[in-house]
């Protein structure tokens, strides 16, 4: 399964907010063994988020958004997300009863657009807040504040599913150049993907099948100067 | 001017690094009044650099890749910025002579491809490292590692100018669905720009002229809740 991740927010760009959504919805995609093939930060802008979500939703198996979601002038998103598959964003009998029953809210209460959602899209309700979210075809639309997304999230997560691979990191008190031919050795031995991330130390890590990941990290430990506990 | 931020790593995409380039990039970008119209990250595949990186210099002024340089087999990033470009990657003289004059190594200690960067393109210096940066048409490659990528920007940053907005923010604890109206009143009294981030409180950023700014601010402040300090 092979996702795209859209955050949607002029925050993110400019470096105001860090962009913790993207990589906490990337670690859990990855541990349900989904292929993340691309994040995109977009601006607030109905053409920019219209465009993106439909060329990756041809593209992809599934796509995630998060963010701009709300009644306020600047939450673009559900009108983006509509636009992308040719629709109008209409007010959903389904979130007005979300809100008025589980919310306690009478439809007097809440500002208008706040039921609004794309025409024939399944309501996501929002376990933290008031912003529903929604799911259009392979496209799944979650708020921006990190305990709404993540809580959103978690009603869906059973939708993501691929082959999960095994992991096992081993860090190397070496410069990454030192380190080439013994990394060409190990991926000719074994059946394993290497990363390798050079900082103060360098992290390879290796993925695939658990014997083979095992054996290959075993191996690598043997051979390189490893850094010590921090 | 507008920009496009690309970077580049498998382990941004599972969430195993928070992309902390992208945001200290976009802040540093806004802070020159360029605007960031994009933020992607992409995996370590060179069709996929090349796909993208040619799309954004097509559609943008310039381009920002970090991330994906060096010598190992997981490095990218200087093959698919050349495939952008219809180019292949070449050794440089231009780096051999940057890492043997000032960096003090001798041609044989250098990993292969160390000094391959893009055929005709401009030699970055990296200031804390080995790794070349370069510029290609309007693609600036920077490092990914943070400390590096950061001292190379700072060579290039005058390279980056656009109309520097003033920006204040006023912090109100009300909800956000209340202040809708506000806003509005606000958008239409003042000839700024609004960006609504909920969290805790809901945070206001104006933006625009700076006398205009300031009296919009002025104006919100008396009429929003106001949140305490922290």
């Amino acid at each position: 399964m092979r996702v795209a991740i859209v955050t949607v927010g002029d925050e993110l760009l400019v470096g105001d907010t860090m962009n913790t959504n993207a990589a906490w919805l990337g670690e859990r995609l990855d541990e349900r063994g989904v292929d993340i093939e691309r994040v995109v930060t977009l601006p607030d802008r109905v053409a920019d988020i219209a465009r993106v979500v439909n060329e990756y939703r041809a593209e992809y198996d599934a796509v995630v958004v998060t963010g701009g979601l709300g009644p306020t002038h600047d939450d673009k998103t559900m009108e983006g997300v509509a636009a992308a598959f040719g629709r109008e964003v209409v007010e959903s009998q389904a979130v007005l009863d979300w809100l008025t029953e589980s919310g306690g809210y009478t439809a007097d209460d809440l500002a208008e657009g706040t039921a609004d959602i794309p025409e024939g899209s399944r309501l996501l309700k929002n376990p933290e807040g008031v912003a529903p979210g929604c799911v259009v075809g392979s496209v799944y639309v979650l708020p921006g504040v990190p305990s709404e997304m993540k809580a959103m999230f978690e009603t869906v997560a059973d939708e993501f599913a691929g082959e999960v691979q095994h992991v096992a990191s081993v860090v190397a008190d070496e410069p990454e150049s030192a380190l080439i031919d013994r990394i060409a050795d190990l991926r000719e031995e074994f059946d394993v993907t290497v990363g390798s991330y050079p900082g103060d130390s360098v992290r390879l890590k290796l993925q695939g099948a658990e014997d083979e990941v095992e054996a290959a990290a075993a191996w690598l430990r043997e051979r390189v100067a490893l850094a010590g506990p921090e």
